[in-house]
């Protein structure tokens, strides 16, 4: 392991976050919340510190790069953002306990949108700013943003991209790694914007339409009201409803359409798979909510929101869906773990990977008839090689074990097993709001101080997609 | 498909459950009642005329049989044994509905022992029987039994045997396919004895104990009283505790015994892994239940019993484990998943699989860390073959996605999701009872017609390790 070079970028990284902090500080002082202001600016200089000192430390290293040090920066990375982002809301007493405000920044930088704040009103402008930037950053990914604007990025650097951007096949859309991700931040960058303007053209305040933006892009689903969306108007649920659903989509199809490739995206699997989801679930929740919305405009509203809403596992909501029919929750449920598509700002096993799966499962199947039959799975126009096919499979086993785990261990809470079981895959895919006691209109509070621990890290296996965080804690990979 | 020679075994099979059927006749006229006994000549004749239709109808036909006739052979047999089976109940009126009927023979063969019975003391000691019965039938396997005393069995029918004993890889223990299925019925009906004369020896009456040992042995879990094992005296319980152990074991381990090769016994990972699971989860629960059951006799007798019943997949209950602590629940709740040790009488995953899944799991790992590495996974001192390894992991997918659709199809029930889904675990992985309103002290009478044939198709699927099902409803199966 090149531990000086992980610790190096880990430096860069926080000098970084103490760049990005200059803008709450500079928020704060807009609305005139000069202690907030003056805590952002204490953090802004910690932060220096930190890297400054961390890259003195390692001035002269190898810049040899491997996958294991991609791991191992990609986890480190998030862990010392998130360690850093939580300094504001603990110094300024919004949030007394530091474990407390580590976890609302993993939930944060995670975009899972996991909240402890029983008051989220209470809170300054600056602060709220900053809680809601956390998701903007971390959607796209941290380290492919200090990849767009550091220079001097190899393409060593893949591991990292890799390491980081969600999807079983991450490649890059031009060939220098730099300019992928210069590309991908400007779509998402002007994706947000247009939210942004549609937002206050509906009427929204600008301040509220640019945090729900952010909240929106990153899928991340903190808000700035304890009922989230509820409280705007339907064309504002309508327009945050749909770009949720936008913000789900893998980003490499908006670059086809940049080119003009319109015949490519028509023939994204994933793309099809994902608006049918989607679709069929809204439909079917629709019906199912007539019984208690009883207009069918209302109905559908809610119902698309909330499924785009969990699907994209932004985790925003316009009703209780906690107190919704049978077959309701149990497709959100579902759509939990399914979650959006492969290089999208959102989590879960992604719809790729299910597709792939049930192309596996279909492939078995006919292997136990005709054994000596050739089959080979296409996904996407091509051929898939076994090397991915294994992965997926593999993949989907420790997704399944790790889920497994955070349950049992947050199980000695008493909640109850839909408690405990919801929160932990609303945490581990990156949703935030689960059922029954942390339903949409409550929040994770009342866990311990090991459970919102153990949940923090579920929303870190989660949102980098489990190999990082365990190989970066893996004894072996430090050994010499 | 050859479909004659598939129905031809049919004939066969029903013909073998009619003969079944004269044992609770016989139990019938013991105590006296001869409506029962009418009940049951009727269904023995009913069941000898299918059988014989079918043979004669069938009567020219090829013994060729590849794998897809083995899948249709064992999935029409356990159906069809239901369908008859189920006769008793519904022609007696102990079971009104035919469907609710279906759903108890089935819970019955399948040893899942979920039960819609409301008031099983009022059911006469035949009836009673036989449901138990269907338990030992279902155990070791219906067609092992048919393969074990039918003459002209070729080595073909290890298509049959692979499709019906779980675990990933069935051996033949001996040359001879008939041989192996005489073994292991011979050690399956001597472990049951065993148990029978130790539970009389315990002063429990000779027909409970019979029963009793019929619902361990198969892992089944059908009781004759509501509240199960409960009111029987704690060595009772210690003895069906230890004995749900015993049948949660590889039957090979029981081969090696008898052959006196103990060092192969002491080398075996899966046995290892078994006794370790129950061991520790044993010591939590017990632990756990300190607060309820004061003395430490009574705690780890009742977790002991319950973490033994629910991991082997029995379902019997000494105590209300609904009623227990979140970290308890949890663990039961994952041990219905993990079940039992391949090639034993029990469900669920198999405790095999989930090593081999861990073992997976941490070559992926090292792989992407030292791609150009070669690793090779060894279990039970042996090097697994690549095939082998990718059924494991394509079974898992396969396995989840018949547990999502089964907890899908039946949450139109508003019985609330710790219900279905406990309700689905319970049913797939052929437990019984669940949480909630599927509790050990509850049963299954609330569910829709819809969901009790959702749940019954779940119970088969789960017997039967999910592909013959799905392959003998697959149309392409059956053309030309």
């Amino acid at each position: 392991m090149n531990v000086k070079a992980v610790f190096n970028t880990l430096g860069k990284i926080a000098v970084v976050e103490g760049v990005l902090l200059v803008l709450p500080l500079f928020v704060s002082l807009v609305y005139s919340e000069f202690f907030s202001a003056a805590i952002f600016a204490l953090t802004v200089v910690f932060a220096a510190a930190v890297g400054g000192i961390l890259m003195l430390l390692t001035q002269r290293h190898s810049h040899v790069i491997y996958a294991k040090e991609g791991f191992a920066i990609v986890a480190g990375a998030w862990i010392l953002i998130s360690l850093i982002g939580a300094l504001p809301f603990k110094l300024s007493g919004n949030i007394p306990s530091y474990t407390d405000a580590f976890f609302e920044t993993v939930s944060g930088f995670t975009t899972t949108g996991a909240s402890i704040l029983t008051d989220i009103e209470r809170l300054p402008k600056g602060m709220l700013f900053w809680r809601s930037f956390t998701h903007f950053i971390g959607g796209m990914g941290f380290l492919v943003f200090v990849m767009a604007i550091i220079p001097n990025i190899t393409d060593r650097s893949i591991h990292i991209l890799k390491a980081e951007v969600p999807g079983p096949a991450v490649g890059k859309l031009v060939p220098k790694i730099k300019d992928t991700a210069k590309i991908l931040y400007l779509i998402y960058v002007a994706i947000t914007l247009l939210e942004i303007i549609m937002l206050i053209c509906g009427g929204m305040p600008v301040f509220d339409s640019v945090v729900h933006s952010f909240g929106t892009a990153g899928t991340g689903g903190f808000g700035i009201k304890s009922d989230s969306i509820t409280s705007y108007s339907p064309y504002c649920q309508w327009v945050i409803g749909v770009f949720m659903m936008l913000f789900g989509i893998n980003f490499n199809i908006y670059y086809l359409v940049l080119m003009r490739k319109f015949k490519d995206v028509l023939k994204s699997s994933e793309l099809w798979g994902y608006i049918t989801i989607m679709l069929v679930s809204t439909v079917i929740v629709t019906v199912n909510n007539l019984g208690i919305y009883s207009r069918l405009a209302t109905s559908s509203r809610h119902s698309f929101f909330q499924v785009s809403s969990v699907m994209t596992t932004t985790g925003f909501a316009t009703a209780d869906f906690d107190t919704w029919g049978g077959i309701s929750k149990a497709i959100l449920l579902i759509l939990m773990f399914i979650g959006s598509c492969a290089g999208s700002t959102g989590g879960g096993l992604k719809v790729s990977r299910v597709i792939m799966l049930f192309k596996i499962i279909s492939r078995e199947i006919n292997r136990l008839l005709h054994p000596r039959a050739v089959n080979t799975i296409h996904f996407e126009g091509r051929k898939v090689d076994e090397g991915t096919i294994d992965g997926v499979s593999h993949y989907f086993a420790i997704y399944v074990i790790c889920f497994v785990s955070a349950f049992l261990l947050i199980s000695f809470e008493s909640f109850g097993i839909e408690t405990n079981f919801s929160a932990t895959a609303a945490c581990f895919n990156n949703i935030g709001p689960g059922f029954a006691r942390v339903g949409p209109t409550l929040n994770y509070a009342a866990y311990s101080g090991f459970s919102k621990i153990v949940l923090s890290f579920a929303m870190l296996l989660g949102r980098l997609e489990i190999f990082p965080i365990i190989i970066a804690f893996s004894p072996s990979v430090w050994k010499k």
